[in-house]
């Protein structure tokens, strides 16, 4: 496709990505920070390889970081002042998109009109603001949910608050005004039509990638002895934020009923991540837990960790637990395979591809700490097949290469752009013209504007050029909102 | 002044009136409609009639309303769709003003370029998608907030709940990206000066008025029998919402507190208002309140009414009060007034300027039970005191119209426009040209953008001419967010 594609010059120059509500040099594991930022900054450093230059707005939170900063040849990452830098939460930060979306807006403006190609819009709150950017500039919206609040709600951890019902609003409004959605899963690809009423053909299915680079096989006792861990000890480990939803207590419970069942397994559950979320309220909960379950020395604690180390993580755990009640992906997953550790993961959303049952890991259906020990306690007893699946597991890893995102990526950039010109190609004008405009006889330009212009040049030809405009225009004019 | 800017051509021909949370069309006194939905109607009715075209945007918030409804001669109301008809409130709005601000750049784009000359926006929630629009259209924002949350809060009825520090935060951006912002009363401009930080010279104090065609002094009797009250009795009347801000529990506690202390005073308290806010969780508590106090049969409850019959209330009552936490004007006081109704008001915000204690009404400092009830008991006793503040209230009324309202927002509306020019005037280009679009040879088109271009161009004629630019670019630059 890339060669059809960059013959028609439809291939992006330069993208617009929008990460509104978390930045992608934060550090992964903390506050809001997870998967995604690695999934940001990683896509982005993919495609600049490929030269495309991509520029990230994120909104500032903190006095010391500059405007502009570069995250890799090719990546600037764009620090908006949008509210205050601290004291906004996630769900406060409905309340600044306007502002964001203003500055965003004058920021593009201080360059020549069509410095972007395309508007890549990560996670509902900045889809909100793509939606705007794309009717300014005039180019795609591409965007990625991520996470999808029908989804979560529908299975949430207990404690965990559901998300409210205005985010459920403002993704079905992102969901229908993008040109192109991107799916990290087919699963969430049936959610988005399914639960969202996306259209099939807008969707493309991109998994993400690991850096298979820096997480591969390595040497499991320097691992150990590079973070102060014995080498005698079977260790399982977790890697993520803190919060009811990724389920870190249902791992710490499940190794605690592995331990009553036979006391002479030696077994170490090591925790590395932040609190966040909901988990913020009650911080030293899942210390508490191990504590309560008399495992407490059993258990280690780690703060969230830069790549090189988190590596040695990977390497040092004989197995990796990802207990999550919701996962659109699993990076974490495939990095732990990637790293030739296998997984044991809950069957639910992503985690369902990203780890294949009795190959390289095992799939535990719901969240019963009975089940979860005994294919804990299968494991920790079976060394062998750990080698095995651990071996598979680097195999499997190796189809998730954030190279392959990138490629994924460009082609639904490219798609998205092809049926954007095919909309204007067919409305048989090159610029827009203004007809009103015209027919006064007032300053005849071309009127970069938005969808309101082509709709009423369209009818002006009739109703039978409607009839064979491209659906994704048609929807507009269709759609509930219209 | 009206002269000199016509001759100018700085009157405006066309606004945009922004009014997200509230309809103009919507009954005052239920919901979240009261005297911000008469202002923003009736201003408008008396633009149009010196030939201003006004359309003003508001979500829709029924499927019975039609996309566009005219209010009146050369008032148009938009209804525009953004977000579910039912379901949210005040507060899930920030949610929805992406969209909003979406659609109503959508709506104008169906225009020629230039449609709107300029953008009056209504309460905070309009500020932030007023701000978004003048960036596009490039013509002046005028903000009137109407009530400040910091005010708010630091007045708060007993069991209120405080507004959000995001609200807070959104006010001091509207405030301070504003082009000027018309205040109702010398003390709401001392307010936007001390606690949120405008310039003196960016503010015009227009007070609200009255519909003094149609709240006049009448037949009292004739009044109440067209409402089905007594003649008999003393009849002091609360009109508004039904919320804790409003304070109507002060009237009613008072009330019995006069009735206790002479069982002979033949006092009824009318109350013409539905529940509102945080008044929705508790509808009957003020029907509950007047039982426990033992006055369930001197008060009677009435429904919001439609002007016509608001105009009877007025002049059924002896006395109206307003006991309010805080109000920015207090339209009930001088409508009451207008109808020779003298007024029993707490000294807050525009109250104290609403109505002269001792002359037109009384004014109580705070909301002690034994100081209301010791004015009320005064005025109840004292008919010939009632009357003679009848009297002047009517005089002191006939400075609160509505036209005058208008020609201060004319003033206002021409001064924002002659600082636009002035400041596009001095920077010696007409359309603003992106001068690195002309230095590359590209398509070299006026650039119909937002400030950074003015920044740009300004920057590359030196430093000196910034200095003598006018302040209101200069703050821009110099800001907290630059």
């Amino acid at each position: 496709m890339d060669s059809v594609s960059e013959r028609h010059g439809l291939r992006p120059n330069r993208i617009a990505v929008l990460s509104v509500h978390t930045s992608p040099l934060a550090q992964p594991g903390t506050g809001d920070a997870g998967g995604m930022n690695v999934y940001v900054l990683q896509t982005a450093l993919q495609l600049a390889r490929r030269g495309i230059e991509v520029e990230i707005f994120t909104r500032a939170t903190s006095s010391n970081v500059p405007p502009v900063q570069e995250a890799g040849p090719g990546v600037l990452v764009r620090n908006v002042m949008a509210g205050p830098f601290e004291g906004l939460d996630k769900h406060d930060l409905p309340t600044q998109l306007c502002p964001f979306a203003a500055e965003v807006m004058r920021q593009e403006a201080r360059h020549r009109p069509g410095y972007y190609d395309l508007v890549h819009s990560h996670y509902w709150l900045s889809g909100q603001v793509g939606w705007l950017t794309r009717d300014r500039w005039r180019v795609p919206l591409v965007h990625t949910a991520h996470t999808l609040a029908v989804v979560k709600n529908a299975a949430l951890a207990e404690g965990d608050s559901p998300e409210p019902a205005t985010r459920e609003i403002g993704e079905k409004q992102v969901i229908a005004e993008a040109d192109r959605l991107v799916a990290n899963t087919a699963e969430e690809a049936r959610q988005l039509i399914e639960l969202y009423g996306a259209q099939p053909d807008r969707i493309d299915v991109v998994p993400p990638g690991a850096d298979l680079a820096r997480y591969r096989p390595g040497d499991k006792a320097a691992a150990r002895a590079e973070l102060g861990l014995a080498t005698d000890e079977r260790i399982v480990a977790f890697i993520g934020r803190i919060q009811p939803l990724k389920a870190p207590d249902v791992l710490v419970r499940a190794a605690a009923e592995v331990v009553r069942r036979d006391p002479t397994r030696k077994v170490r559950v090591l925790v590395v991540g932040g609190p966040s979320g909901t988990g913020l309220q009650r911080p030293d909960a899942l210390i508490d837990l191990a504590a309560e379950l008399g495992i407490a020395d059993r258990v280690t604690f780690l703060p969230p960790q830069p790549p090189d180390r988190l590596a040695h993580v990977y390497r040092a755990a004989d197995l990796v637990a990802v207990p999550s009640y919701n996962e659109s992906f699993g990076l974490v997953a495939i990095e732990a395979q990637a790293s030739g550790t296998p997984v044991l993961a809950a069957k639910v959303g992503g985690l369902g591809t990203a780890v294949r049952h009795n190959e390289t890991g095992l799939l535990v259906s719901g969240h019963r700490i009975d089940e979860w020990a005994d294919a804990l306690g299968h494991l920790v007893d079976n060394p062998e097949s750990l080698r095995r699946m651990g071996a598979r597991a680097v195999e499997h890893a190796a189809e998730f290469s954030w190279e392959h995102t990138a490629d994924g990526l460009l082609d639904s950039y490219t798609a998205a752009r092809m049926d954007f010109r095919a909309i204007r190609g067919q409305l048989g004008i090159g610029p827009l013209v203004d007809t009103e405009r015209v027919s006064r006889g007032g300053v005849v330009l071309p009127r970069e504007d938005d969808w309101a212009a082509e709709e009423r040049t369209s009818l002006a030809t009739g109703p039978e050029s409607g009839q064979t405009r491209p659906r994704a225009l048609r929807r507009r004019r269709m759609g509930v909102r219209r």
